[in-house]
């Protein structure tokens, strides 16, 4: 399962610069410009289970809306359409009964134009509540609403990238682009980190969802961390070392998957008269050896760590290393749309540590210390996750700006790989 | 697997009285108006690996027209799309890869328009074609060509069927319409047969896929067939007898199945406030009781027979007694779309041997004697099927009109539900 | 599921010449003389859901005289064990509950020595039963109880081949003899047969199976059979060239299973050293090429059928060549337990028809006009297995002496590769 | 699979008061006290994948000493049969290939008692060594031997009883015991600790597995512990009040794993007439309402916490806990085989802390800052089991006494019910 797309969601305080109204805008219409390039038949398969049509995306987004902040707070609102509830919810186990997560990509009709009708019939309505105002709970509503969406647009971009991988024209979400022709990023150089008792988590200013706190105390050896991500290049050097072939460097679980289901290269990679090709958004490309490596999951992260003698950072070593760091990066809105190489290192910092590609983490996804689930059907199930899931950090080349914090806590299962998740390397100092 | 998709095709000759072009405007033009209802998400999606598309079907059965008829035939023809020969390739070994058959969801491009461009083109190509004055193998093939395109027809309207059925929404095909309210069939009389050697199979004056022959003399006993089609409302009575749950009544893989899937009732029935509805090509309607029962899969039919004290015909006794009779029936072509009660009897003779709901036989689709595959692309696999099917008789009310003959052998596997498939109680004389 | 072990039985008259006490006696002393080779262990273990263990093949075919004899029939009979009824009844629905199939191996206890008391204790009371001067009725059930132990007979040995040969150490059930070194089977001939109406199925005289009959006539078109089986070094000679990689040799659902499970010789052979071997029940030994091929599915029969140009028998074909032959054959009795070659033909007779190995037909096991399941328990299920199935004819070497009949039908599944099943080739005159 | 079985062991030093041949001995003789009970069939069948048979348990400990003791320290040593190492080797890839795990049950030859004369074979050679003054390599191998075959003593008693619930008979290991009627247990206390810094993991005094170190600092936030592990009593509370039917209270694969297999009690519990009964090692047993709840998954203790409002402890909250009390406990050697009730508590002390039931933390079984596998077979893949399990802590009623350390680390999927697995409630001070 998509384990993003189920993520309850909750708020502890709303300080974010911009009013809430401009940000609703702004996310609502990026979402309608990432559905542009679709047919309705492009937004309305499901490509496995776990994925979800783009019409989907764009309908459970607007259903949040309706749902969580018009229906309790707009007295008059009239629902777009009684059958959206059915439809739309994900998991919500208070609100009722759903359509079953792998039946999402039977609904061809309602057509996708009537979903862009829905949206456009709730963020009118949207807009008329906060024009008189917004109360602090309605205001807090609806920056969760935005939060949550732009988890839908990284989503709806994994998503469809997948759906075109699968077809053997490989269409391009976006047109192709000339790869940049740079500078190598050069020989990774390690960070030196002094350990010691750090502070974890957010601290409550400004958004952050509830798994991110509470903020607390955690001890940390001293430790070392890689200046950029690794590359495609690298990779295919443990590739052709061959690192598929060996058990010795795999978690046990992972070895049974490459045995199973005969792993050999990263997910959309083949290979075309000798050269490496993967799927892209900006359909079929050839590898680019400097850009990031992306679409593992945490058994090849793991392995090519080990591989490399080195190993994955904890989502605490990587936190503390992030915080206070600018958060530039290669995110969705560049359109680039794919990793980007870190170029060369003028001066030993800490670069790519946002964007680019989700870093897998050793840590597995658990609640910190006096985590508590908040009430209501908002937080119904804030810990359920928090079993059999790797976190990742940073986020990646297809989420939104703005949207990423040093304290955001991605979660997918180890043998995930259609997420752009790729890995930096660590090592005790 | 959907079988009837798969059927390898061969002719024996052609002596129908239309001229080859208009029977081919004809065909073709059918299809384009069973597309007309359908969005293009509506044609694309895939509902289960047995179902394909609309979208493909349309294309697939162009696809036919190109590869078989114009390419080797057509001096000059250019070939509409190179990737098409992968995509809409069924399962032609000869002819090379293919889209995977679980995978024809995938192809959310080209669009639905493109399709019909495609279908304009090879249209135009063939009328050239024949304009010319076809030779009589061209001819011969776009006859063959034609049937195939009718086969695919049908399955078009299953496959949209089971997907309309997976949404919540339940969505027509085409407008309800009133059920008519007719006088009850009254009780099946039983028509006897003598038995004895008579001939079967196709004797070669017009068109006959090849498993249909060669004719050939069979030996029968002495039996007795029903004068029509099992009701709903006689199925409701096997359902109410509790004749679900008695594993007396069933084959044993039938009971397994029963167990393994909580089999209680034709595929599309539920039950509303105490009342049976089904999901029909119009959208959910009521069961009507004096209908016949279809949805059923052969372990289905032979237990209601089991329980009626009766059995399921053999393919030779049903054959022998349909030899001759008119063909009338309530095919496609009435827009009826739904199996019809066969109203009060007047003169004991059979009703409903055509059209309605196809009728399981207790036959193994086996070949007749002294059959043998043809040749080349055409006939590559003619065998490949016999094994792990029943054979059933006499077209559906979504067969197009002109398609079936008494010695129309379709077959599906014994669990399949999703065809308009009944059954008449046979028995011993 | 193994069919063989669900077969229901009946029985018509009985005209044996041995009293049936000998027959009981003789029945009872070979399935002892059977066991003896076999630990506590060894008698135990479940090999695959569609294998039973030995000791409930000893256990079971003793239950049956226990509940079908002794229970109706033997006033103060004392049962021997009360919980033996649920481990040990097969499939008897309206007997009872009893342990699911696939969990028979994990009856640890009772202990084998505890079973061999158990058959003591029911051998004890049948004999008095019968001394006491059997009435016809339960002549007939001892007689029926004697067949039905036979049949388990040959599966208690089918069984434990499968069994050991998942060891490593490939037990031998019995010491290995030196293969005999004959003359070649020289090249099969055709011997042909007219055809025309046929009686076909048993006549009453003596035991048979419920699914023999009724004898009724048929319609044969003009036929040849080889002379012999089809031989290992034939089979070779299909294998090098290609012929499992060959799609258009193949049964679709066939091609499937090869590309499923990777098959790509018969079951339980091996290469060493580029030399064939097979697991037989006198351990591992160099495939004779000479011999019958044997372990083979009813795809891959077909499919070397096809490649050489010929094609299986149908089961009335087969019986009306066999009728009237005499049933000697390399059975189980002869202690050989593995088929035999032919050696050479002198009169151009069929040879090995009865014997050696299982022969698969093309015929699927349907039920013969106006076949009747008869009542009670022990005809419970009759036609149950009709569907799915293809019939084999004439028996195996590890069937027993005086088993066989030219009317008896044995029946599996097409990808059933644990049997002793073989092939002969036909052709149409 | 099992986890425990393939476990790599490693060894920090040897300070342990008793000789190593006396401990050497006692194991040895311990296990074949454990065998006694036991017939070749029942020492010979697995149960499932996850399960050994006995015998290779008896086996397999057999095997290490032989493959890592003698072969390369004892100069002349005989192997006892070369085949064995095939047979018993678990998962080493280094020494080579070996019998698939879920196809240990088929080896019926050799008989047990072959398997105890290879026992006896390895002890003398054993012996011999050590009489001969071990080197402390030699020591410390054995030493690491005795360890390992401590864990399959476990194992052999939990997979024994798995076996045996699976009979209908559900045969008693051991002969049934009256249970005990004793002072009800009481409420559970919770006892508080402070938190802060505290030091985790094994500080190489004495043996110790590698996952147990390297030793290092955590920091701790205050906490309380119940006194008392879990009752049957309470569990049945929490039945009764639905909690196996509120999803609201499951993780959400432990949600899925309820409504894909039904789950509603805990494993090896049935009701009979209104009460509710357990497989045991000596036999099937009334529920003792006032022992520890045992057999349940991590997803069953964690939904039980959270329905008691409270949370599992974290591995190192139980450690620092543990930290300096007493090792007495229920445990193996006292042949009870079944948890224990607490008693009533007279001072507010933890109880229970050791035997009677693994207990479940919400910890990840990850490795400690600064682990490093160590070289060699011995050492193959330390870490090769850290992804998708959680630690367990403080042994139970089928632990060998003197297994056990405060600092042990036992783990398995969130889903094995198989073991002795309860829990013990936590909360934040
Ligand atoms: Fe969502
Ligand atoms: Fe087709
Ligand atoms: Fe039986
Ligand atoms: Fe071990």
């Amino acid at each position: 399962m998509s384990k993003l797309s189920q993520k309850p969601l909750s708020q502890n305080s709303l300080t974010q610069a911009s009013p809430v109204s401009e940000r609703f805008k702004h996310v609502r219409a990026t979402s309608r410009e990432l559905g542009a390039p679709l047919s309705d038949a492009d937004a309305t398969v499901q490509s496995m289970p776990d994925a979800s049509p783009a019409k989907w995306h764009l309908a459970h987004t607007t259903w949040f809306f309706e749902t969580m902040v018009l229906k309790p707070n707009l007295p008059g609102y009239e629902v777009f359409d009684e059958s959206f509830n059915y439809l739309f919810n994900s998991y919500y186990e208070t609100i009722g009964e759903r359509q079953p997560r792998p039946m999402r990509g039977m609904i061809t009709r309602p057509h996708l134009d009537t979903i862009y009708a829905y949206r456009d019939h709730v963020d009118a309505a949207v807009e008329t509540l906060l024009d008189r105002g917004a109360s602090p709970t309605v205001a807090e509503l609806v920056e969760l609403g935005c939060h949550h969406e732009q988890q839908h647009q990284e989503l709806l971009l994994t998503d469809i990238l997948h759906l075109f991988a699968q077809s053997p024209l490989k269409p391009a979400y976006r047109d192709p682009q000339p790869l940049g022709v740079g500078a190598e990023p050069g020989e990774a150089r390690f960070v030196s980190f002094d350990g010691g008792i750090v502070e974890i988590g957010h601290d409550g200013e400004g958004f952050a969802f509830d798994s991110e706190g509470p903020r607390h105390r955690a001890l940390l050896e001293p430790y070392r961390l890689a200046d950029r991500l690794v590359t495609n290049g690298e990779f295919i050097a443990f590739i052709e070392d061959g690192g598929y072939r060996d058990p010795l460097l795999w978690l046990s679980a992972g070895w049974a998957d490459i045995l199973a289901n005969k792993w050999d290269k990263p997910f959309y990679w083949s290979k075309r008269d000798g050269e490496w090709w993967t799927m892209t958004l900006r359909g079929a490309q050839p590898v680019d050896r400097d850009a990031p490596v992306t679409h593992l999951s945490y058994f090849e992260a793991d392995a090519f760590a080990t591989w490399a003698g080195k190993r994955l950072p904890s989502e605490f070593e990587w936190e503390n290393a992030a915080a206070g760091l600018s958060m530039d990066g290669n995110f969705a809105g560049s359109g680039r749309l794919r990793p980007k190489p870190a170029g060369p290192s003028s001066d030993g910092t800490l670069r790519q540590m946002f964007g680019d590609v989700w870093e897998w983490t050793r840590s597995p996804f658990s609640p910190y210390p006096r985590f508590k689930p908040v009430e209501g059907a908002v937080g119904e199930y804030n810990g359920k996750f928090m079993c059999g899931q790797f976190v990742l950090r940073g986020g990646s080349c297809v989420t939104p700006e703005g949207h990423i914090r040093a304290t955001y806590r991605n979660f997918f299962p180890p043998d995930a790989r259609w997420q752009f998740s790729g890995l930096r390397l660590a090592e005790d100092a």
